[in-house]
């Protein structure tokens, strides 16, 4: 319990006490800061109490502008700092609760501030992960008895994606100009993309000391690099994707805007909510298994608030359905020799469940453009309109506690007016 | 002429001036120097010496330990930056030619110099623009009749690659483990890359203001974001990529390791090395035009030089035959809107002339690992082995006066000897 008054579906109590960039108009210096109920607090005004062996030396790593330096650190580390503020917020720790001149440096209103990027990124990467998702592209674009690529389940298929584009929720993302092959055309034509999707994703950022090029990260050491989790809308011009990426992958099709949310959520708060990870046939290689369980129960959904109208939710699902875990994402990667740093970006790849409904992108909810996806009882959708706002939420329960992720959502705006 | 000698030969004579950044023993500091013969002009030493309307107020970005503040300016700056050095290096000029105090501190032997990354990168691509690469690729899997894929003439496709994996010349590169499956398996197996090849590319730096998300660079004004180039080897594990990368494109058979040269050569010095653009059949699409010559005359090859062996050319050829120019490249990069920032790294993908001898990498020159290629009158080679040492060579000529890049080398080393 916290002295700060959070109610019960509020997405930050004390056990969940995620990390973020603040500033506030007061006071434009972005600054390091951790949610609890509505307020943030800075964590640049109290990082004297992180006197323990693991922090005591490293304090100014809360004086930052980003949290790669703290995320740099070791494990140890990251868990005696939830300690240290975890008992500063407490209800029955009179240190900060009954200091009103520290409280009022210390403790901001989360509505009075600007939420920034939590990490320099230095690179970010994006998985496909998950088997529904797989499953449900490859069946419309290849059939059904060739949905899964041969490697999809030896292996955790991912890209490199493009780092400078990544925004914090909030950021109004613009509709791309792009080259498109239409249907049976025998030249591409250049138009704002017509086919604006979403890809509903969770990412985690990597922590620990960066690697060395030539170094492994051993599927056992994975959870030392691995500090927490962000949900992350990978925004989608189907029309571009479709006509570029062959045979390199996709471009210019994402790298338009990813839009993540701005609190870090910690793996070690998300710890109640480990299941037992789903059953992998064929069994994968030595080096991507692991028996304890890392597959996380976070309840997932997307809504769509038109312009002017109301929020409607368009897909509801969970991140237990991803078929490959974090960790066996980050042994694959580097098992290479690839170097990671702090503040590294890896995404999970667009998460669907089994079910319709459940489906995380709008290319699978209207099955390649076929049918139409209501938004209450007078819109519909197949793509994303211009002025779309679109929200991911994800949020765990269990024993009637909650911990969220707050809000990750951007507004799709028209593409730049030009004549070319 | 500078005061300081320069032998015909050598890469660095005072119409390069390229920027790099390097330490010294007796310095460990990084610091911003410039090439000139057998030195380097320590710019953080002179500093002082740009007094010019674009500099005068930026002298600082010469303290950096890296370039991307310098390339951050207007290309105004870089040209005004230019003239000052070729001045005061310029043989007829007593500044620094004549107090040795200052000549002493500010001019640096290159053989006690390490060089580092030129620059911080924030996010790296690769394209696929030389067509005869793209061809003999395309024929090998897929054969004649679908060498190229229809986009290929449409636009330069390119991809994402890994920064944190971009090392400078010198730095040694370890052959990576990974998955791969053999023809007619059915089951992948885990081991070291056993086809590993370099790929003979040439990469530039953006420079500029940083574009803002949403925002395009019309290719009227792309020059005012290319700083300047280097040449880059694009080290490749072929079993790896083959087995990874359906749908997504290249990962982790490119992302342990990138080798560039450690001199950035501006495009100022290589004007005149600029020749007429290729004739594209299709015209490419408006926003992709531009007629003022924009293809680079620079003379391409390939070293290796097994372990205690001799150095031998595997290949020759020419950055002409690149198909799209760099303009037209960093356009169609930013039509969606995506952003760049001083520092990025965009690579050629590699360079492969018309003819035999001509191929930028051993999967060609091997043809597929199908015949020997000769090192000397004793060894051949299909792939590379363990301890060759590879090194790019790039360099300009016309009339009389010749202009290198410096080296871009690095050993191949063993994998780690690990049991899995």
């Amino acid at each position: 319990m916290s002295f700060i008054p959070v109610l019960p579906d509020n997405d930050f109590p004390i056990e969940n006490l995620p990390y973020g960039v603040f500033s506030t108009t007061n006071n434009p210096v972005k600054r390091i800061g951790v949610a609890i109920g509505d307020f943030i607090l800075d964590l640049s005004v109290v990082k004297h109490f992180f006197t323990g062996p693991h922090l005591g030396k490293h304090q100014d790593v809360f004086s930052r502008e980003t949290l790669n330096d703290f995320m740099s650190l070791s494990r140890e580390a990251w868990i005696e700092g939830r300690e240290v503020i975890q008992k500063l917020l407490s209800a029955d720790n009179p240190e900060l609760r009954d200091n009103e001149e520290l409280r009022k440096k210390a403790l901001v209103a989360r509505g009075d501030a600007t939420m920034h990027l939590p990490a320099e990124i230095g690179d970010y990467t994006d998985f496909y992960s998950s088997i529904h998702h797989a499953t449900n592209v490859g069946v419309m674009f290849r059939g059904k008895d060739n949905a899964l690529m041969p490697n999809w389940k030896w292996l955790p298929v991912g890209y490199h994606g493009r780092a400078s584009s990544v925004v914090v929720s909030g950021t109004p993302i613009r509709r791309p100009w792009g080259q498109t092959m239409a249907d049976g055309a025998s030249e591409p034509t250049f138009n704002p993309s017509r086919l604006m999707d979403f890809e509903l994703e969770m990412a985690f950022f990597v922590g620990g000391s960066p690697t060395k090029l030539g170094e492994q990260i051993p599927i056992e050491e994975a959870d030392q690099h691995i500090f927490g989790m962000v949900l992350m809308n990978d925004w989608s011009a189907r029309d571009i994707q479709k006509w570029e990426y062959v045979p390199l992958g996709p471009f210019l099709g994402k790298s338009f805007g990813t839009t993540i949310s701005p609190w870090i959520v910690t793996m070690e708060a998300l710890k109640p909510f480990l299941v037992s990870n789903p059953e992998q046939d064929p069994a994968p290689l030595p080096y991507l298994r692991h028996s304890d369980p890392y597959t996380l129960d976070i309840n997932l959904a997307v809504t769509i608030k038109p312009d002017g109208g109301e929020v409607h939710t368009v897909c509801k699902t969970n991140f237990r359905h991803l078929y490959w875990t974090l960790k066996q994402q980050l042994a694959h990667h580097t098992v290479n020799g690839c170097n990671v740093r702090a503040g590294d970006l890896l995404g999970s790849g667009t998460v669907s469940g089994p079910n319709e409904g459940e489906y995380g992108s709008m290319l699978e909810l209207s099955w390649k453009g076929s049918k139409e996806v209501k938004l209450g009882p007078t819109q519909t959708r197949k793509f994303l309109q211009d002025q779309d706002e679109v929200n991911l939420i994800g949020y765990c329960e269990k024993d009637g506690k909650r911990l969220g992720f707050g809000p990750c959502s951007g507004k799709l705006v028209p593409a730049l007016k030009k004549d070319f």
